[in-house]
């Protein structure tokens, strides 16, 4: 399934996207699920509030069959693309867990050296826009750059969880652009979060493809565009840490809970390591495509 | 003010701590302000709800100010301190800022050099817990350290505030413990962020003590004791960066919003400088009071 969340009239939802338009999840649920409320409580209409619902997925699924099963004439429910406009899947992730240095090209492009355990930093949820929304070039930086990378979202709390069993906690997987101030990068006395958290320097989407669709995340093309041109170009499967091991190494020091986002790193290609460097600048447009998931584009302003 | 979140007969709410007990927000609000709804929704009963309605410090001083004027016999709403359980004032910011380096004493112990400006990391929402809840050290380290710090509570939300005006969008002060896993820290290759953001590694409270009567902070004499032998002992007035400075300055780069906490800096006396090196142990208890806030109490397991 592909979850979304958007907004309709001005008013913020949550929906499964289809080929011909987004269903919306509380009235499917109303609907062809019977389910106005859930112990008394409305229907959830929040991405994160339906994933700290530990069977929400499910049932989503399950209301989704019986819709497709419906008569034709009960399908009213689908609004047109061009009717809605979608957010960032997540608005406020709990938190951000973001990987540097996990695609051996991009290692070897910043000049470190391979490292032996997944290095780990955060970004700020106040950051997180959605899609088409702009990354807004802030007067702290003028050194901004991409970074293409496969959001891993948690689906169910989990601590010091096995590789093997790691991915019975990922609800799905989403486009993000870690993107970065350069010179704030190099300047806070070695620490990165402060130039990876700056407003709208995440954005998430466009939509959250469930696990069961794409397994552990690997073998997806993965393509960054900088106005229409090709700047990083690699596949999932180069990352150097794989999904299950990142679920699982980092679980063994804090709980992963619903609704938060991993950063799984990025390949090649990015702006700083080019010659001469390629920063981002008003009026550009950044488009991050990763196969079978889709593309997040957003404008620079 | 003293604002805590507590729970009694299990169950989570706001208070005003006074000199006999705990006046419950929500329930003083309902008797004293008669508000039981705010826009046909229920009064806050969450901490960061509360610092989400721009009024509602406001509110509660109006009511805590008809409650103290009202007749005796009209008090039955205060709990005994022995009937309730403080939480962390607040369960989950949405993001806990935190600075290095900003006490000149700690700065000379870790043998860094001054910054010319604030060293800012992360510690996950994850981590938070409450007064007298464990410290539990973790599988993946054993050089486990404790940092006192004043906590600054958000209130409002600002971006690119001005030092002169950052104390309007300051709710209050919090202790905070900035646990730490040393061997992580340096490991992580460079960043401090996993090593500060293990399940238990952020104590707050006792309470948050509104910015009216704390103005910015500074002049609060700070203590760790750890089995109740002094190892920390400064005053919020050596902070090298002062909190409308360290508000400003973060302003710059992203939103502060309302709950979302900062965590100012150490002073020196933290384990790791020691001769020779001491790291928390189980049955160990840390006590970290800041004058005109209170004693923040954890067992160590």
């Amino acid at each position: 399934m592909r979850l979304v969340t958007y907004s309709r009239l001005g008013v913020p939802s949550i929906g499964i996207e289809l080929e011909d338009g987004i269903l919306d999840i509380p009235e499917a649920a109303s609907r062809f699920g019977r389910m106005h409320h859930i112990h008394g409580k409305l229907f959830p209409s929040t991405m994160i509030d339906l994933l700290r619902w530990s069977a929400g997925i499910d049932v989503v699924r399950q209301i989704l069959d019986t819709y497709s099963e419906s008569e034709l004439e009960e399908r009213p429910l689908l609004y047109n693309f061009d009717s809605i406009r979608l957010l960032a899947p997540i608005e406020r992730p709990g938190k951000i867990v973001a990987l540097g240095l996990n695609y051996r090209d991009h290692i070897e492009e910043t000049g470190r050296e391979v490292p032996k355990f997944p290095v780990m930093f955060a970004k700020f949820p106040s950051a997180v826009i959605g899609p088409d929304e702009p990354i807004i070039i802030p007067k702290v930086s003028k050194k901004i750059d991409w970074e293409i990378e496969l959001g891993v979202v948690i689906g169910r709390s989990c601590k010091e969880v096995s590789e093997e069993k790691a991915l019975d906690y990922v609800a799905g997987y989403t486009v993000l652009n870690d993107v970065t101030a350069r010179d704030i990068q190099k300047h806070d006395g070695g620490q990165w979060v402060r130039g990876k958290s700056i407003d709208t320097f995440c954005p998430i989407g466009p939509c959250i493809v469930t696990a069961d669709e794409l397994g552990d995340g690997s073998g997806l093309k993965m393509q960054t565009k900088v106005n229409g041109i090709v700047k990083q170009d690699s596949n999932t499967s180069n990352l150097l840490f794989d999904v299950p091991q990142i679920v699982s190494y980092l679980s063994q020091s804090f709980t992963l809970e619903p609704g938060d986002i991993i950063a799984t790193g990025t390949p090649s290609g990015v702006g700083f390591a080019r010659d001469p460097p390629e920063y981002l600048k008003p009026k550009d447009i950044v488009e991050m495509s990763i196969e079978d998931i889709g593309t997040l584009r957003n404008p620079v302003v």
